[in-house]
């Protein structure tokens, strides 16, 4: 049978190879390319610019990571703000849990939340929830009027290069910090250390001038490089490393209070990372 | 610049690419193709019938997780076995530990081992140890003969494929098990959660029919399939998932007593691979 494969250069050099039933929807917004494919092993895959943002077989690890760490460290997430996250999977995760009265979804391409709509309905689902309020809009305009609304602010973004850039700015992360609450915490993703060290330092010096608590954690992404995924948290209060609920009242499939602990244990490698920033 | 790219295809439907820069060197053994190329990301590679074994630059994450985790359960380790690893990285990571009297390799391939001692020095170094014993012998054979020898015995073998099968047979378990002292524990690799779950059930389940204390733990390795990787290991007495050593007398890159603990850690999903065994 003739084979069809899907390559991403994931840096210079390397690169990851799905094979591939069909292309599902092809689309060129007026921001990046959009495409949606149907693989073989990683099911459905949302890429942008051809670079996967998600699949609907590990979706749920990078999802349930970048919800529920924040979430799980406040003591009552009411208000939640997802910056970018157009397919809709972070919204479906910050929903799980009951205190949330409202999420904002803030994503600048509109093509991205009807394309999730229409071919990925299992990661766009909380979109349709009464509680989830979509507005096509840059996110860094958006933070820069907010004051002391949210809980958790989310940056569920694509790459720190292009339109994202903003989105890793100090400038940026002063604005988040003036758009949360007193006891808020803000979550970003941050790149892969085996490939990217230096974003990840970036991003923590960054957050490191503006917020008094400031983590890594890790979880495996297997589309994306290395299957090594950062996040950068950083909270005005709340200590993000310790999970505030044991047990939670809705079901997981990779997030749980325990790895919620596990994810912010680092090998020494990725500390020497992060080591001896804004000292 | 004429770019040559190795494949992999890890998967029938997954393929991961590195960039090379020059071949370094090519044997057929009677075992196996052996070839050591060069790479722009990963350093040197090890390749066995075109599979990926270990690199230069990930290589650590391997070595120190399949060595520490066990000797660092263990009282007193001080002879240890491995099963395969003609690299010699294991037996590199296990002479870290000062207890360690003698580590044997049980290698079958002994061109392994003498292209690693060759080309990748920084991986064979420990071969060249004084309380290193290189035995180019079937480790199938050996476990069967010897007896409460051992307080580790490690199988760093291939994927359970072709010659490396009956390494993961619960026939050779209960071979280890007697080969094992009253106090020992073994390990093994155990494949990828993601795309080989069939394959860590039946280690995990072969296992606990002749050990009374079996567990799972996982690593981020980049260059298997999907930078998740588990082992497998099984104790007569000590519980492998606590650390005895709070402080090692040496320097790691991925091990931490901490790691120890947290690679124990499993998602749900995981979780869900191993439920019910033997029940």
């Amino acid at each position: 049978m003739t084979q069809l494969w899907f390559t991403e250069k994931q840096t210079a050099d390397l690169k990851l190879s799905l094979r591939v039933k069909e292309t599902i929807y092809r689309e060129k917004s007026p921001f990046q390319q959009i495409d949606v494919v149907d693989t073989y092993q990683f099911g459905r895959v949302l890429l942008l610019d051809g670079i996967v943002q998600t699949t609907t077989v590990d979706e749920f690890v990078y999802h349930e990571m970048i919800s529920h760490v924040a979430l799980n460290s406040h003591a009552n997430p009411q208000s939640v703000a997802v910056v970018g996250g157009g397919d809709g999977g972070t919204v479906r995760e910050v929903l799980k849990h009951e205190s949330v009265q409202q999420v904002r979804l803030i994503e600048i391409d509109g093509a991205v939340v009807e394309a999730s709509k229409r071919f990925l309905p299992e990661i766009s689902c909380g979109l349709d929830d009464p509680r989830a309020k979509v507005r096509i809009e840059d996110g860094i305009k958006h933070m820069a009027q907010a004051k002391e609304e949210y809980d958790v602010v989310i940056v569920d973004s694509t790459d720190p290069v292009g339109a994202a850039v903003g989105l890793f700015s100090q400038e940026f992360y002063r604005s988040v910090h003036n758009a949360l609450k007193s006891d808020g915490i803000l979550v970003t993703l941050a790149e892969s250390p085996w490939t990217e060290p230096e974003a990840i330092r970036r991003v923590q010096g960054a957050l490191r001038g503006v917020f008094p608590i400031v983590k890594l954690y890790l979880c495996n992404v297997p589309t994306y490089p290395n299957g090594l995924w950062s996040f950068s948290i950083a909270s005005k209060v709340y200590d993000p490393t310790r999970p505030i609920r044991q047990e939670l009242p809705f079901a997981t499939r990779y997030y749980t209070p325990a790895i919620h602990e596990a994810a912010f244990t680092l090998p020494p490698f990725v500390q020497e990372i992060i080591a001896g920033i804004g000292k």
